[in-house]
């Protein structure tokens, strides 16, 4: 690896030092450190996948015939490398107030509250990002899973208190005759953003379980996040362009390492990539849609998301039984994959009812006794109700689907946001 | 736990609820934050430790007569609640710029400044922690470590750079004839704030080992630097009062977080302290002097730390062999801890001229053969010098020779930073 290393960063450094004399424009920096960063995460997971396997971070990849063992949390380095990669580029958004000679460096005009906005989403991410780890090396329980991602937005909360603290929201027609055009819904504001940090942060991490399923969704996000800000950095609206700009700083490095690391996870998978890479990709989400102030257009690139966590959320809130595992289950004799299922024995009335609704609209499969009493039911998350609908699929063939899908929430997404808003607002 | 959660948080939140009320003082609510924490880490500790064991995480206590399996990296949990701490107390030190009405926060007076040196201070540490946690887990190479608490300590000279940017030496007054009074090393400032940063996050992972070593030392240096800070706080110069009283925010919770790993880290030890708690106090350390312009003042509280390191650099750079543990040997029959050593076979000569110099002055115990010539020598650490010098020790009696080695070392700090100094400066 050693003569590699300086064959790979004599010219990366070389590349660096022209540009930057070439060139003031931070995206074009960011650029490049991206496209670096995810070559190099390329090129280091499989370099460094057996070290992973000797630390103990590996896992049985169930839905292959022979069961291989595949080293797990790779995310890790994908996270690290993005986290090194804006490290990096902290200086460069801020040049153009560097003078000369830093003794008359220009602190009165110096932009402190971005550069405080953009240690703090650094802060929020590398908090979740060894909390995910933390979570892949101890299995930490549930209850502490969603509390700390709210300790990690302590920091953007405030970093957004200081930018600006705009907690009043525009709300849509037809309200406007009972609470106005502007509401101001002060500190729920702040409940609202620590909330979209916990939503996002699980989100990723409840549609899982297939390979390539994490990084194909999280990458699709990335590039409509990356789409709906390019709308806006060349625009009028001057305040708008910079602040997706620094959503673009931000999510430019995360498409570079999750393209990398997807390709070494899609099927069949060389390595897996841990509630590390999920916590990392969610946070990553909140953070430039929090800073980047669309953190609504942002909730609508997560329409599957969403609609798998009100689908799951009878067995996540224990209405129906949840066992540990719930990802689709591979058919040796066919070499697909077939729903999961789960046993209605303890499940409470209300739960049964939900899964006598769900099955009316043919969204869950029930296996019955011959009294016709409800026994199983097939798994309540997204990749189980694609599989009822669709029949058997090769796993590449579902986790293919899942990204199709995620596109075309994108795409509605973007019809929503910029063609049925005008109805609204 | 679940119960042991409610009876402690209820009367904590409580307890900060009527603190913040009665003071505006942030350093009384960094001590009680502090204290807290504290507490909180001194139970979690046993309660987690054996899902350390359980994650691959435990050492063999290789000094003990029966060698017991000891988890390993408890460090972990001390380093995430201080940072938990410093999270939550994010806010407190700016309470007095934020009005009742969030609307109009006076943000032209707001000390952005001050808060970027501050994440940018919580971004650093919480680096190292990553770093060495991952460290615990993958055992990363020596190079890697070296690198990465300079990429680490970027967001830190950044938000030095941005808060005032003091790149000048005032020299000793010996040089002045040459030099001047004052001195600007430019860029090199920067290499040296680097260079502190890799230092103290390295040496106090080499004088390590032993039972409650590393805790231990860590303890007497930053009571030292509490104690320095505390001589500035209430003293007439505003900006020097204001940047020892930052220093004491990061200081206080990690005295508390110190203090209650050692109570379980102390001989005999039941957890090991891990790489993570040796790379969060030295970036604790180098944060503080940083942020705090006391560098030098630093660095005289790291003298046994800086003995230790020139000693050991006949070994750390390969002059004379090196094995991959230096650490004291029990000797079972006596139940004391007797000098380690390394063979000289294929020592450089300029290593057996080190060693024959060392020897001459009684620092190294050399083992010889018939005719004279060197065959071993005790490994370079304090550890072992101070076993050659005062014969076997029990290993708590040796941890607590280190331990008044670094009190010693700082009466001596203080007397040459406060006395001698005069004749200096």
């Amino acid at each position: 690896m050693s003569t590699t290393t300086v064959l790979w960063t004599a010219p990366a450094v070389l590349g660096l030092a022209v540009l930057t004399q070439a060139t003031n424009d931070p995206l074009a920096i960011s650029t490049y450190l991206a496209v670096l960063t995810g070559l190099l995460t390329w090129r280091l997971i499989p370099a460094v996948a057996d070290r992973f396997v000797a630390a103990g971070l590996s896992g049985k990849d169930v839905n292959k015939a022979h069961q291989p063992i595949i080293p797990e949390s790779l995310g890790i380095i994908a996270a690290t490398l993005y986290l090194i990669c804006l490290f990096l580029f902290i200086p460069f958004p801020f040049r153009q107030w560097f003078p000369a000679e830093p003794a008359v460096l220009s602190l009165r005009t110096f932009p402190f509250q971005r550069l405080g906005e953009f240690l703090a989403a650094l802060l929020c991410l590398q908090s979740m990002v060894f909390l995910g780890f933390a979570d892949d090396v101890f299995d930490i329980r549930w209850r502490y899973k969603l509390v700390m991602p709210t300790v990690a937005s302590i920091p953007l909360l405030m970093g957004y208190y200081l930018s600006d603290g705009i907690t009043y929201v525009v709300l849509p027609i037809p309200l406007r005759p009972i609470l106005g055009r502007i509401l101001d819904i002060g500190i729920l504001y702040y409940v609202y953003i620590a909330m979209l940090a916990i939503f996002c942060t699980n989100s990723i991490n409840i549609l899982a379980g297939i390979n390539g399923v994490e990084a194909g969704q999280s990458l699709v996000i990335a590039l409509s996040v990356a789409a709906n800000d390019l709308l806006y950095v060349n625009g009028p609206d001057r305040p708008a362009a910079e602040v997706h700009l620094f959503s673009l700083y931000f999510i430019l490095p995360f498409i570079a390492v999750t393209t990398a690391l997807l390709w070494h996870n899609w099927y069949p998978a060389r390595v897996f990539v841990g509630d590390t890479y999920c916590y990392f990709a969610g946070m990553t989400f909140a953070v430039v849609g929090i800073i980047g102030h669309f953190s609504k257009t942002l909730l609508l690139f997560f329409i599957p998301q969403i609609f798998n966590f009100i689908y799951s959320a009878p067995q996540l809130f224990r209405l129906v039984p949840c066992p540990r595992h719930r990802m689709p289950r591979l058919n040796p004799a066919t070499g697909r994959l077939e729903p999961s299922d789960a046993s209605l024995a303890t499940a409470t009335p209300t739960g049964l009812a939900v899964v006598r609704t769900l099955a009316r609209f043919r969204l869950v499969r029930v296996a019955t006794d011959d009294a016709g009493t409800p026994l199983r039911v097939s798994n309540l998350t997204l990749l189980n109700m694609l599989l009822v609908h669709c029949g058997p699929l090769p796993e590449n063939h579902l986790a293919a689907l899942v990204v199709a899908l995620q596109v075309f929430g994108s795409v509605a997404a973007f019809t929503v946001r910029y063609q049925l808003v005008t109805f609204l607002y």
